[in-house]
């Protein structure tokens, strides 16, 4: 018996999603005995239906039959946005359906009711892929470092503002360059104000906090300053006290309790292992009292890492 | 109503493991809801049951006890050595009880026979903690990445060699001078030759090998290389190529499915995040055709690092 998911958009992580749980699903099926089975996936965009990744007899245009029908288990939410993401994430729990997402900015910035939502129906919401895309950093912290104290969190964990700040370190390019070449690589937005500015990395300082201490700090709370205002000459500064100027998130439980975080322009130590994390990759050092410092980098964004992610996710709800 | 365990050895690795389950109990429970309470605790030594770390009354020398006791759900064998832990472990198998281990050396020799007689009684062998300590190798592996095929794995999985050999790079010792401050220093046993010859590293990549490709290689059958024979000449050579000498465990899945591995010193450029593990610590990088690269690292031995992985196996079979 297979079980049954719906994709909610098939844009670069749609397709990721269901390459990842298609083209391995025999290693699905040998790691975990289950069958993974796409039923439906909500897209209007004919680019996408045509796409040829997916056959066209999957794609639907009507939410309601997705969330009516009983087969379907677990619901990915991959339209990104907000208000309609949020809105079909709660209909899809309220209908008894498991959910997943990538999408930081609705997790971060209304956490307490996806929870609430998902506790009163019975089911769960999931999103590792939220966070450091295929780096699986949530199941880290809440299955292999389960009986330890976390005490402090430092990622890098936008790809866009590495990606910058390494090509102004190691090609010596201004910030208006380095962001331009970002743009062209499709590694940033036309508008890049979201990455830049560490609004993408608090939402995800945010999961982060939840995650590691239990804490919920809204984004819009953090402290947080971007890079647009980073010159060549602070990196230079950087690789004068020995050191990588890269954009930390980071939280760290204090004595008497209480969190401290910010997601700020850092000079890092070059022996730390962030400061090896380069271009648009991420990493994640999480320190604790028992395993001590682990850390976890890999690709943070992208078609098939998000998708690998998400797809982990789907296979543990099944 | 708390799951009981009951641990056979209280050396490093045992006092590790209780005082991650117990130290972090209040953790382990807002995470899980479980309770896990340690029932019993084989041991002779005094100077264990001594400790002071665990009440006195846990300890017995009767193993009958504990595998005759159906309240004990969950056993960890971390008394290590080969015969005894084998036989330990196949009786609280036959008993109907999950084992949770460290011990490569038992696990890569006759994995087949363990796993066969978890499978018939109904219980699992979790084994986390014997590659890479408080690393999450196999959890990543077997559920992070379960929707991707795993092409390659490379790992510094032996902290002792990788002690030596960035002692002999960063410092210009020789390699028995190394190898004398890596004893001193506690990172090398009394008679080094299962880490320096790569007998320790060949265990855990035949355990990588079975959770990577579902194939197992006797780790006796594995091309070995160790690092007595390193010179410094050798790291220089490796420093003019642009590269660190590492002793790396390697395994790749070739296009007609075979497994091509070894156990050898081996120059990593040095913009492999595999370079930047420096001392005693352990990192494994591995390449899947969604995900891409993912990298892990961290303490790959130690009372907590180690007990801490223990503990998770635990949980999660609670």
């Amino acid at each position: 018996m297979s079980v049954k998911v719906a994709l909610l958009g098939f844009g670069v992580v749609g397709k990721g999603t269901y390459r990842s749980l298609t083209q391995n699903a025999a290693e699905i099926e040998r790691k975990t005995g289950k069958k993974i089975e796409v039923k439906y996936i909500l897209e209007r965009r004919p680019e996408a239906i045509n796409s040829g990744i997916a056959p066209v007899e999957l794609f639907t245009q009507d939410f309601d039959k997705i969330v009516n029908d009983p087969e379907v288990k677990i619901v990915a939410e991959i339209i990104g946005g907000k208000e309609l993401a949020t809105s079909f994430m709660l209909r899809a729990l309220k209908a008894g359906k498991h959910v997943v997402t990538p999408n930081k900015a609705v997790i971060a910035a209304d956490y307490e009711l996806f929870h609430k939502t998902a506790e009163e129906n019975g089911v769960c919401i999931k999103y590792e892929a939220s966070v450091g895309g295929a780096i699986p950093v949530i199941e880290t912290i809440r299955n292999s470092l389960v009986a330890n104290r976390i005490t402090k969190v430092e990622g890098i964990v936008n790809g866009t503002t590495n990606y910058i700040l390494t090509k102004m370190e190691e090609e010596g390019l201004s910030y208006e360059t380095a962001l331009k070449q970002a743009q062209a690589n499709g590694f940033a937005e036309q508008d890049p104000t979201a990455d830049v500015e560490g609004i993408d990395s608090a939402n995800k300082l945010t999961i982060l906090m939840l995650e590691c201490f239990g804490v919920y700090v809204k984004p819009t709370e953090l402290d947080r300053t971007g890079i647009s205002k980073i010159t060549r000459d602070d990196l230079r500064l950087a690789t004068q006290h020995g050191c990588k100027l890269k954009l930390i998130a980071r939280a760290e439980l204090m004595d008497d309790g209480s969190v401290k975080a910010s997601v700020k322009p850092t000079e890092v130590p070059k022996d730390s292992p962030l400061a090896a994390v380069r271009n648009e990759f991420n990493g994640i050092l999480l320190t604790c009292n028992m395993a001590d410092k682990i850390f976890l980098s890999g690709r943070g964004a992208g078609q098939d890492p998000t998708g690998s992610a998400m797809a982990a996710d789907i296979v543990s709800l099944a």
